[in-house]
């Protein structure tokens, strides 16, 4: 174990320069997706090197990191700028996407698949927990927002409240809108898990990404205010795009 | 917008062949991690086409996506196998990763760097709310669990409470543990941001996969329980071992 007195992020002593460059990214992309170059250009590289205590060299590989990433690019005569916005996504609370960015961008949705479906998929049924040989509701929306697209949402609902959902307007609203305003249901909570995945070459096209390129998983499953499972969803989202946060307390849940 | 009414998920009218096999992997991936499959072996591509309603090439079709993931291996005369347990780490809580896995797996934590700074970072010292100029303890993990590396965790620490952790047990604790033993500091909460990205070549390469696979990048500032920043991490997770998994709830977060 090193145990050795350095003097800023560059000069850790014998640390490879692929790590320097590293800890340089992680720090940009913490600053971009604060919103910190508030118009969208980064300083040059002698101006970052100083702000962060690194070489010009690391700064330079910083930035192909997170070029790599689609978070920037760089233009000869213009300099680094941040390519899209990153809008975070709350954890903390169950809210769709629309209703998440309301003021800070425009959501749109293509309806890809809006269908009632006469036998729900064993799996599909058995998390909805209706018996097997049940139908159902299928929709399919790929989301843009600001005009580029974000993320492609699929959403198997149980009979009753899909068929209310689809007389709503899913081009213009949350499904999670739609379920309590058009079925009445009011929602509780859902269980989320999120992994990171590369894009397939279909999501891929679809999303306007590279194929392989990092994508964010979710499966969500949401219950109305009763407890009864209503929505099972799976969401892929543009990581470039986007970045989940969340508030952690020490100690425990909230009980419910 | 297509209506239509369909039976199962492979008999959705026109839907592309990759699509069916992206929802098949959905399904998939979702039992998967909530261990589904006990013994870790996967049943035949006849019977997992007859619980999805799906046909043998959209099994097949998915099954590659899942070993593209990096979820599952197939080999003949073995068949489908989970490679890895993929294991749950919740955003309900503030936790450590071995709090956190204590009896479902054993971390271990390679020591990497574990040194004081003499002039922390520009941008960390404004996150730690420290003044310019002042020094600080850096230290890097490559945390093992169940003997394959699982993430590389990198953590900034206030001069004070970094002293205390330096002396504790880097081995065998996990930080946010020490934070509160060693240097008697009780942690209070932790804004995280969690990114998808590409590993770069270094990372992968201490991580143990393929340039370019997904991973998490998780940015974490910790409190202590007063309120005041002490801890800054980066940290890399092999997406292919870990999911995030969180409960959200409708009407907002719980109030502090």
């Amino acid at each position: 174990m090193a145990r050795v007195t350095v003097s800023g992020m560059d000069q850790h002593v014998r640390r490879p320069r692929a790590e320097r460059a590293r800890h340089l990214a992680d720090g940009l992309r913490q600053q971009i997706t604060d919103g910190a170059f508030a118009d969208g250009t980064l300083p040059d590289e002698r101006e970052l090197g100083r702000r962060f205590g690194a070489s010009r060299n690391a700064v330079r590989d910083a930035l192909a990191l997170l070029r790599e990433e689609g978070l920037i690019t760089r233009r000869r005569g213009i300099g680094t700028t941040v390519l899209l916005p990153k809008y975070g996504h709350g954890l903390d609370r169950l809210a769709g996407l629309a209703e998440e960015l309301a003021g800070r961008g425009t959501v749109t949705n293509e309806v890809r698949v809006a269908a009632e479906v006469s036998v729900l998929p064993a799996a599909v049924a058995t998390r909805l927990e209706v018996p097997a040989g049940a139908g159902g509701v299928y929709v399919e929306r790929l989301r843009w927002l600001d005009g580029l697209p974000l993320s492609l949402d699929t959403s198997w609902l149980t009979a009753g409240v899909g068929r209310a959902v689809l007389a709503g307007d899913l081009r213009e609203r949350d499904v999670f809108g739609l379920i309590e305003e058009a079925a009445g249901v009011p929602l509780g909570r859902a269980e989320v898990a999120v992994h990171a995945v590369s894009a397939d070459p279909g999501t891929a096209r679809l999303l306007g990404i590279e194929p392989g390129a990092a994508v964010f998983a979710l499966e969500r499953l949401t219950r109305s205010a009763d407890g009864r499972p209503v929505d099972v969803e799976s969401i892929r989202i543009r990581a470039d795009r986007m970045t989940l946060r969340a508030t952690l307390r020490r100690g425990g849940p909230p009980t419910t």
